[in-house]
């Protein structure tokens, strides 16, 4: 199958360098040049986000989705109602920043149900995205690996991430795929076609085996077992020609130097994905 | 919901007190007056399997499956054929010891090729129904958790269980269901009642928050968020009253006395199943 020719669609998902702050991880795009960033909320709040808005204009990046919304289920009406103010600053934050992309992370239940859980993560979405419209942002659903249903995400697979994005138009809610949470599916090429229009984004990493840790143990693209190049064509048939995230949770690559690291995921992004 | 009145179904998996060999197990069970017992090749190795049917037999105890056959995906034709054999031999252990189940963990592909791996599960299980057959033995499908699908089985979700089972008679094939592994799975009711008639087995245990561990992270029911009794009601509904087996794989329960383990294991079933 057909290789990428360079580098223009590769984002930085901005959780892979975590121990840069949003200046280093600015600069480091911009020596490896680096077309696109991806924000973390953690990170554009340390510096501000009149600041982070600024650093990553004025070095010419483009910011690909911010990381993250959701965590919508809670225990109480008082918490919920404080998840859906905090949905609404990223979304403000989102649209300052310059991405049309806030990525949802929809949040486990707070307690053993979960049906009740999945359905409030559909009512908040609806509640959340006539704001949203409004200022030009789409929500894209994430669905998260089934080993988080318990701790980050109730929605674990691209087919019930469908199922809930179809319930809203196509310019308001899409979805965004994460190899490695949907790399096992044996749905998941039809779930990608069926996804045709919906597509806000796809980010790369890879499966270690033997899996060293359940959050931090995603490994660099080449390094695993999924079969990053069919899924990309895959998401490509469906229409997507977006930007494409690395987003790697791993203390190794937080660990090397950002220019060591932006070297090795291109050299990867150009082998594997 | 109403609870089980009695522990006439509870059958001890012997994973869940993996520190016994097999007389220290049997010799559990009755004094716990566990009628049934599910038995792994492994211990049954230890012990030498006409030994192993004589203490299960004088124990009055029953076999509700042997775990496990499986692993058909091999890197080489030598190979699968070797797999094929060893399964053909846990045919013959599984009806020696006097179960009609056999536990089918499918295994991982050998490669990047999750695709393939399937197929060969599927043509594999076709090849080993005669056999089976033959001998008066079932084989259940047990889909694992997608977070097994590298290392474990690319079977890893009930739908693709049902799909796999359904090519062959309902007398030949069927599936396993462990909570475990489905619980977080948004179609697991649907596919449950799509079992009806093929159910070969419910595996309790629960899961943990935070997960301690890939492998060894199981939880004793009660401990975790799974709604094992709505499960369990719904298995039943679908027509299933077999054996139910209480399966963990954790080290706290394995280091505790055997007596004191299955003593709460009876509370606990009582009490959440």
């Amino acid at each position: 199958m057909e290789r990428l020719q360079n580098i223009d669609r590769l984002s930085l998902n901005q959780i892979t360098t975590d121990r840069l702050n949003m200046r280093e991880a600015v600069e480091c795009c911009v020596r490896a040049e680096v077309p696109w960033i991806a924000l973390w909320r953690h990170k554009v709040a340390e510096a501000g986000v009149a600041e982070s808005r600024r650093l990553v204009k004025d070095a010419g990046l483009r910011v690909s989705s911010l990381c993250r919304g959701g965590y919508f289920p809670a225990a109480t009406a008082a918490e919920r109602a404080a998840r859906m103010d905090d949905n609404r600053r990223a979304v403000e934050e989102a649209a300052e920043l310059g991405t049309d992309v806030l990525v949802l992370v929809c949040g486990p239940a707070p307690d053993r149900d979960i049906d009740y859980a999945r359905k409030t993560v559909a009512e908040s979405i609806a509640e959340l995205v006539p704001f949203a419209r409004s200022h030009g942002v789409k929500l894209g659903i994430e669905p998260l690996h089934p080993m988080y249903a318990a701790e980050r995400s109730v929605i674990n697979t691209l087919a019930q991430a469908n199922s809930l994005a179809e319930r809203f138009n196509k310019q308001d809610v899409g979805v965004v795929i994460d190899a490695f949470h949907v790399w096992w599916d044996p749905e998941l090429y039809a779930q990608i076609e069926r996804a045709r229009g919906r597509i806000l984004g796809y980010h790369v990493s890879d499966w270690i085996v033997p899996v060293p840790d359940l959050l931090m143990g995603r490994g660099m693209m080449g390094d695993g077992v999924i079969e990053l190049r069919r899924m990309r064509k895959a998401v490509e048939a469906a229409g997507y020609d977006g930007p494409i995230e690395v987003e790697i949770f791993n203390r190794q690559v937080w660990d090397m130097d950002g220019d060591e690291a932006l070297a090795l995921i291109k050299e990867r992004y150009l082998e594997h994905v």
